[in-house]
């Protein structure tokens, strides 16, 4: 009868839980094996601000993978008896709006067991709209254990660096940066083949960028982190329409170059695809408080000429430039990208608040 | 001293937290003691989309009424030492601003100790305004255990359940339909008279409803869930001022009658009142982005013409057509309508996340 | 390794989380020790609306303001097993928008225990702008335990409580008080000097307002307070630019005068700031749904001619009156008030909503 009644019931609104391979615990599993629990890096985190991709060294990158990997792995691992956040509390303040990255934030705290308070606009703010950021950091020292900060702002971060006494994250500050998307993009890569995190590793990859690393601030903080893994990366190739001019920040190039990258720019995307192991794409870019669409020139389909194995990476929200046709295709690690940033979120923040002994196999 | 003190204290600000009996254990008590535990019938929730009220048999109807009366008749049964929601966590999108809802539903979660996230209008969620409902409910796969909706397409649930592998209650899609509310529709007029429930009751009410079916989407899920308890309505007399053309959605009536519901329809509201038992009244149409008032000509006053034990219910909010002149009556069942759609929906989104067996007697 | 990657990755991102002494636990430890324990006098808080400075007694103040030391001196220590405000949910309702009230009573309940639902805006309410806070309130009664509100309307609070049966703080009332504030200030005061509490003092303090008792709220409540302690007041400056006519509202000079106050007028600030204990400032008073700047004569800074030990209160935010030269100086103790706004808080709802037997050191 329940059977019967399931069928009848459902009626249309039924679904299947099971996740596709790529969401599920196989590849967070083989990247924990592949990388040894090291935790003094992870206290270097302890009371730290998150501001840029820069202040990440290669070996607290793979430590964060780590433990990102284990969350991934086993979700329910740390919920009982007392969850890893329990009372501390966070100040989720997006005064630039953006559901996306602040759910993302505010779910990674909650599944450890933490409790927040939202600032999901500007205009609720009220008379603080007069005030300086630097005051309302010190009013947030009173009033929690944390704060994720959106603004236009290219400044923003570090004004309320002047007065906090908490930590604070940088989640995306105007054109500047979007540290922990970087921390998500190289986490998909890592899963997508662990072998790469190897130190003696030969392997190296070739990666396309479509986007404007002049204007893009996810493109932006994840150039800075991949350098940290140059030597895994054979060539970075950004795609470009020619038309956003300068293409790059005043010595942005250089100081990549310098970190051991290997760039070249190209304007024919397709020509280069064959070849690229990694695909990023992007098409928005903030300019001030408003954001432009760039590269309507490029979109992505099931019929554009990837490499057998490459793989999508895409911050999202998605354009017009990465069509839905390939969301059920090997190259859709967009998707996973998205979910891991969730798990990476998890293992930054509760190093950085200080609870990473309560998430440690061996202390 | 203290009693002295605390009437000084209180200067004018004190109240009673005694309610009165229509909000009390007594009527829920009655209604659990009315219907026996079957819960099969509630498993077949687990992990299903709720989108319309055609979706629930008379059965599961039941069911979940009596595991609402229990929460209602002892709302503090569940809170130690494991609450039934512990560990989940709500998304609750409210892209069509509602504050009622939103804290019903939010109300009912937290209860059950879950954690949520709020969405609390389409303004705050960024560039997410270019975004497909489907990729964002792609993105919340990822970020939570549940879904609740509120959006003024008609098709948002359907889109959103295209990518969505956690579960999505549709709190009122424009136009279409509000599940939920009639849920708590049927469940006051079930606590008013218990006897209704068994199968072989020979007892029969008449109905009216002020209002729309064509246009109202509270209309339309509590008619269509109305239908499901025909054997117990003698008729419905949809009470309209002739104005709304068409009356009814194509099929809409034929769908009734075919259900067993016997209806007619009328434009005078004060002749049929004195034979009424239930007086269904709502003045509010939703139109696009919009709504507009209906049915300015009907109204309801402590003088109107009710039969002497007659209720009425109201989805609220209210306007001009529902004095307050009646909220001191034994009329007044809406506010008890309104307070059980707490405990309704805390049975359905239990059911929902696979915590039946939490909350049952016997297993 | 760890000492030399920390400081490569803070890279300027560091902060030092000790707190100068101002924010403590020396001060509160004192107040602490000062106050006997009566915890009678917080079992009239019971169940009762917070609306005016005028409903708290001198004796009821001291014990919350004992029980804020309390939570002030060790924040920790109400953290397990059991919260005080465990499965108690709190409505904070700011129909007034305002991040720094808001998110201080949610910082308070959220420590404490207690789930939150937030309404940050009058647009997000919907169709309920068309509703009576008397209705919104009703349904207050079935979604929470306790309401916060902030509204622009002076008789929001008590049309709010026409219906409710759970209890409300006033969080501001537009023009006419914010009580909360008040019992911030004064706690403030209370720990700068703690020997102010004891009845046999002979110790008076010199206090100048800088702000128009008519028009602005916090100034309202604070010396409806302050008049509960008028043995301690020496006299009362408050410091206007003439322009704001009346001063005063009808009666309110001469009841504070009645209630024990020595108060007079002067537009000269710097002539009479030498002789001030505390200087109390603010610019900001609200005009229905906006707020204008009051007394731009007037401003303070680290070269204005304050007595040594005197310290400063302003409600915050600040604008130009106030100037950050100060914040370095002895006399800031505004960013010590609104820290203590959190402890005072956390008192008051421990005690509204029943809990007050979990806190308390003697039964």
């Amino acid at each position: 009868m329940v059977g019967a009644e399931r069928a009848a019931f459902n009626g249309g609104a039924s679904f299947k839980p099971e996740r596709p391979d790529v969401y599920g615990a196989a590849h967070p599993k083989d990247l924990l094996r592949a990388i040894e629990e090291e935790h003094d890096h992870l206290l270097s985190l302890a009371n730290s601000h998150i501001v840029s991709s820069a202040q990440f060294s290669r070996r607290l990158l793979l430590q964060l993978f780590r433990l990102a990997a284990k969350f991934e792995a086993n979700p329910d691992r740390f919920t009982t008896p007392v969850k890893p956040l329990s009372d501390k509390l966070l100040i989720s303040a997006f005064y630039e709006p953006s559901t996306r990255t602040r759910l993302s934030f505010e779910s990674a705290w909650h599944r450890l067991g933490g409790d927040i308070m939202s600032i999901t606009d500007r205009q609720s703010t009220g008379i603080a709209k007069g005030e300086s950021l630097s005051d309302v950091a010190e009013m947030f020292n009173n009033y929690g254990d944390c704060v994720v900060l959106r603004d236009s702002g290219v400044n923003s971060v570090t004004e309320m660096m002047e007065t906090l006494r908490i930590p604070i994250i940088n989640a995306g500050n105007g054109v500047d940066e979007h540290p922990t998307q970087a921390l998500a993009d190289l986490y998909t890569i890592l899963k997508w083949q662990p072998d790469l995190t190897k130190d003696d590793t030969d392997k190296k990859i070739r990666i396309a960028i479509v986007g404007v690393p002049n204007r893009m601030r996810t493109v932006r903080s994840f150039l800075i982190m991949l350098a940290r893994f140059s030597n895994i990366v054979d060539e970075v190739v950004v795609v470009h329409d020619g038309k956003s001019d300068p293409l790059y920040a005043p010595d942005q190039k250089e100081s990549l170059v310098k970190d051991g990258l290997n760039i070249r720019e190209t304007t024919k995307l397709h020509s280069i695809l064959p070849e690229m192991d990694v695909v990023y794409i992007n098409s928005i870019a903030w300019v001030k408080n408003d954001f432009e669409v760039m590269g309507n020139d490029f979109a992505l389909d099931i019929n554009s000429p990837f490499k057998k194995d490459a793989i999508i990476l895409h911050p999202l929200a998605r354009g017009e430039e990465l069509c839905t046709s390939l969301d059920n295709s090997v190259h859709n690690w967009y998707f996973a990208q998205a979910r891991g940033a969730v798990f990476i979120r998890m293992a930054l923040l509760t190093c950085m608040v200080q609870r990473t002994e309560m998430v440690m196999d061996v202390i």
